[in-house]
């Protein structure tokens, strides 16, 4: 766990240090295993820290960073760490830092977005409602019922970006801060990096309470 | 883990310490995610100590600590740490302080805190019985039939008051040190901030008890 | 976790170390949650150390133990830490201690161990076949159908006393070196404090697979 | 979780520290409970640093390991702890080692290892397919249909190299990095260590979620 206060402005040295105790983090509850998921977040001249691929996500260190340009994701600064190659996640990152303003994304490998991705089964989306924590979103309230975009599954990680423009652009998505992907984990974000980790931990309870209830549903119902 | 010696008086420095400790713990467990969730104590002068609302719970410091009369929930030292605002369960809390002289609330936000609510379905209440783990609630015996309240959710916590008033005067519910709220999650209570975790740790195994136990016998039971 | 050598002999402080940092252990995995749950083991005089009741086990230090005479349960040796009472498992863990030469001894509050009791129903045993982890369990190989007795829970533990009698002397549970108490959990040794942790593991492990097991199976029959 | 940084060359000073700390992260996840499972890893000579039998697993520290040569599974050099034995995996490490050109291999006693070996029924393999963490096993793609090899558990581990060496024959799993041993757990390697940590993480998770899927499908099929 990080032991950076949240009341004090990030610099580019906290906000390294803090992107890689994330990572830590949520690889201990399984959201990053097997080098899978990513995150990223603003450097202070407006660029973008971008985490890298390939490689065990909870031993990223701060100087594993690279720095890219959110206008094309072109790489700006190598990381101090050599050897490494920029997060598949790149173009899917500026897209979502573009369209809408997310300053800080992060990338979910967990078992529970998955299943939540299964419930929309041949749907375009998965509805979340009946939940205090849907506050946890912003703009938000526990009344809401809350649409989550769920696209398919690609071959490649940046071929996801054009269904992934579709559901930004999409009227009754405006207030996701989360995609999911089928078969794949989801993508979530925030306007600075703690609002990307509070919307993280929110939308990973969200998906495990729907899992749990429409579980319990089935098994309830008459058949 | 906290490194408090639990057999020692606890002080407003110790008490604060302990606070932030039990957060962090929590944070862990997946009770408080996503800056849901809150606690207070004691202060040595007879005030309670409450956690900032809106922050990461599992960063609250003892420097975050605001010091609220819990007559009428006004703020009677604001933290050291500048910018924080108090807990939305400031009444809440004050409330069960006086009602019920507990002296340490918590409030969960834990998922099976939630399963358990959904479990009353219509009714207004949830019963917990044939489980060691009773004893571990002030009063209780291992044979009781133990029944918590549950409260319907609202908009904004404040607005919860009343229906809580209205189950702390419950006779039915005398001997409930927790509230459970539909979707939302459960108030915790006891005499002391020990007493306290111990209080919400007993529960969270009761909850997790009754929904496994419940989960099966829907599915044994005849159709 | 511990950091002390298994390749060395226990001391009388490295003894207590280990069963404080047991504890600790298995508070993190839910087993001895809410003040619940016990532990003695061995001192090199030929008593037993035993942990207090009524307080949060992860927080048991070395110095809360209590020394014990394993004939008659007799206090030898109050704790430094003034205070404190003797575990509530006390008479129990002399018996099993008498009777089956245990000279370290767990008592469980996991939930697994509860939902693995329900499986019994009105049976006095539980079933565990076609698990490897069975070799954990010292003399049993993976093939064995091996029987854990289960006693109904009593209103305080001393009164278990009768019924653990009872199985222990059982020739159908001799190879057990657990009991399951229903709506409770389960007293689990070994011959020594390691082995009494790895039967506390493995135990655990059969309790999980099976419930799982039996769950599915559920699901699966025919109705 | 281990401090070593991932782009740089593992010594054998570094090897062993890694396989202890991977031994002690997998216990904390319940994969080696109870002194199941093991471990083993390439020396910079070309032989094999292998982890004991019969130890609590996260516990082995890097005086530990035995050096045993993977040609046929002789013990080069004895740990510097005294009185330790090598693990019963030796000759299917070796085997491995041989017949895939592994440098590290895992044997995982995890739950869920189980339960995916329970999906097989009578089957001889389990399918993996339309999850994106396919992509995490070498070779792989995310639309591939993954077969792991499932073999039935014998009275001792070394009486599974017969078996174990058909599967590993046999063409239809020439892509996997992993065999299911039914009621027993699982053995994962990869080129090297952080490979096979990668792999372990990956195949974890594909048993967990076709685990949870396949639960569900029986829930949600008509009967």
């Amino acid at each position: 766990m990080t032991t950076l206060r949240q009341d004090q402005p990030l610099t580019d040295d906290t906000t390294r240090e803090l992107l890689s105790s994330l990572l830590r983090d949520w690889h201990g509850r399984g959201w990053v295993s097997g080098t899978g998921g990513g995150i990223c977040g603003p450097t202070q001249d407006g660029n973008l820290f971008l985490a890298p691929t390939g490689v065990h996500k909870e031993l990223v260190r701060p100087d594993d960073f690279f720095v890219v340009s959110p206008a094309d994701g072109r790489v700006l600064r190598q990381p101090k760490t050599a050897g490494l190659r920029p997060s598949e996640c790149n173009s899917i990152f500026c897209l979502i830092w573009r369209e809408r303003g997310a300053r800080s994304i992060a990338h979910s490998h967990s078992l529970s977005a998955v299943l939540a991705g299964d419930l929309a089964a041949d749907g375009d989306n998965l509805t979340i409602s009946e939940l205090e924590m849907l506050k946890g979103i912003r703009g938000l309230s526990n009344r809401d019922v809350h649409r989550v975009p769920v696209i398919d599954n690609t071959a490649r990680e940046p071929e996801l970006v054009a269904q992934l423009s579709g559901v930004l652009a999409d009227e009754r998505f405006a207030g996701s801060f989360a995609v999911l992907v089928r078969d794949h984990g989801a993508y979530i974000w925030g306007a600075d990096v703690w609002e990307a980790k509070r919307h993280v931990e929110v939308y990973q309870f969200l998906f495990d309470a729907t899992v749990a209830r429409r579980g319990r549903a089935l098994k309830e119902s008459p058949r």
